[in-house]
């Protein structure tokens, strides 16, 4: 899996819940390897109830003394930062990170993901590291994105550029009405619309056709939901009164 | 702003720490409007506490005992799910999404995004209200995503659209039936088809119904639209043989 080629760094994080829920994040986008450099506390209870079932991600993590030895065999780096930086550096959106990522993983190097600490967010001495930043689009007034889902965003656009290409199996979809069987039903409605005498001043039939015509051609119905139109159809003809005009 | 336009509506949310998770999630993306529907816990301090500086936003919370008041005056309504349903309904991704609830709420239309339960997501009664679905994609051996992350990645869409462009697309379009304005129509269509006795083994009440409302809430009617149907139902009711029974 191309995933496996990319690794998810957290640097000295201060709260064991967020390690946890990194876990969980980054496995429901496939990612599997988690280094921790200077965790504050790991591991802990918190750390593993909130990984949820994430928990084999946290049992093979791996904790590094220094950011240089959990970077060690990788082509690309990349920061994350939520706000703009005093230090100018070349930043790139998370969906172009995606597929940065992805697109180095294919080529079989491996790859990191830089976040840095809840409050003061990625050092000076740790973004030297990066080729790149990912910064984050928050609000202006409130960039106060939590660390977890910072990594839940990073992840979901690996995963959507990853998941492209290796073919999504989407729902089997039930085949639509084709164009005659449209008209069939439509022939069928102005019918009983007649029979009801369903022809008012502010709907001319012309119009009045035309407009339920738009309706339901914009619901694109299944063969099924157009049987059940048609049925629904029937049974009102076999209802009415036989006082009603214009019926055989 | 645009995103004042779009509600997050949180279901039977069982723990209170998701509760104040999504206030952040929503702030850091500009959105501001929670909606509360019978939360196990609030407020709370455990809410409190991971909402970080988004205390506003509960503040102004609403808490509303059924999601139809929470839905008032909504025109489009999307509902999440990590997983494949049972019930078929239509359904878009996240980036999708973000575009379609941003385009909404430029066209001046109120739009609601529906969270279900951390353990089970949304109802199918939940489903009903919904225009489509919004299926996040995570990967096939554990879709378990955290009610926040879910809740941040498709701020994060929303916001990423908003961002792009503040201008206003041009037609002006007919105003939306919304959600109380549907389940009025469908109660008639029921009513309808109950006169009509339009009960038959292949179709059980439920399952027929909620195949109608699958198919009239993709056509999403306008108000004429949705006027000119209940006419025609009204006329059914005006015209069938006195014989059938459960009419007034």
């Amino acid at each position: 899996m191309v995933q496996d080629s990319i690794r998810f760094c957290l640097i000295r994080t201060t709260h064991p819940g967020n390690i946890g829920a990194t876990a969980r994040a980054m496995k429901t986008m496939g990612l599997r390897r988690l280094y921790l450099i200077e965790p504050a506390r790991f591991p802990s209870d918190e750390v593993t109830s909130r990984a949820a079932n994430a928990g084999d991600l946290l049992d093979n993590a791996v904790v590094a003394p220094h950011l240089s030895d959990a970077l060690k065999g990788c082509e690309l780096v990349l920061g994350t930062t939520a706000r703009g930086r005093k230090i100018e550096w070349p930043t790139i959106d998370p969906e172009s990170a995606g597929r940065l990522l992805v697109d180095e993983a294919r080529l079989g190097r491996q790859a990191a993901v830089l976040f840095g600490t809840e409050r003061n967010g990625l050092s000076n001495t740790d973004v030297e590291h990066c080729h790149q930043l990912i910064r984050i689009p928050t609000d202006e007034s409130y960039a106060s994105l939590n660390l977890a889902a910072a990594v839940q965003i990073i992840a979901y656009e690996i995963y959507k550029y990853a998941a492209v290409s290796s073919s999504v199996p989407g729902t089997r979809a039930r085949p639509k009405a084709d164009a005659k069987e449209m008209q069939r039903f439509y022939r069928h409605l102005r019918e009983v619309l007649h029979d009801l005498d369903f022809v008012k001043i502010q709907h001319p039939p012309v119009v009045l056709m035309r407009k339920l015509v738009r309706l339901f051609n914009r619901a694109r119905p299944n063969r099924e939901e157009l049987n059940i139109l048609r049925g629904i159809l029937t049974a009102i003809q076999e209802n009415l009164k036989p006082s009603r005009h214009g019926r055989k």
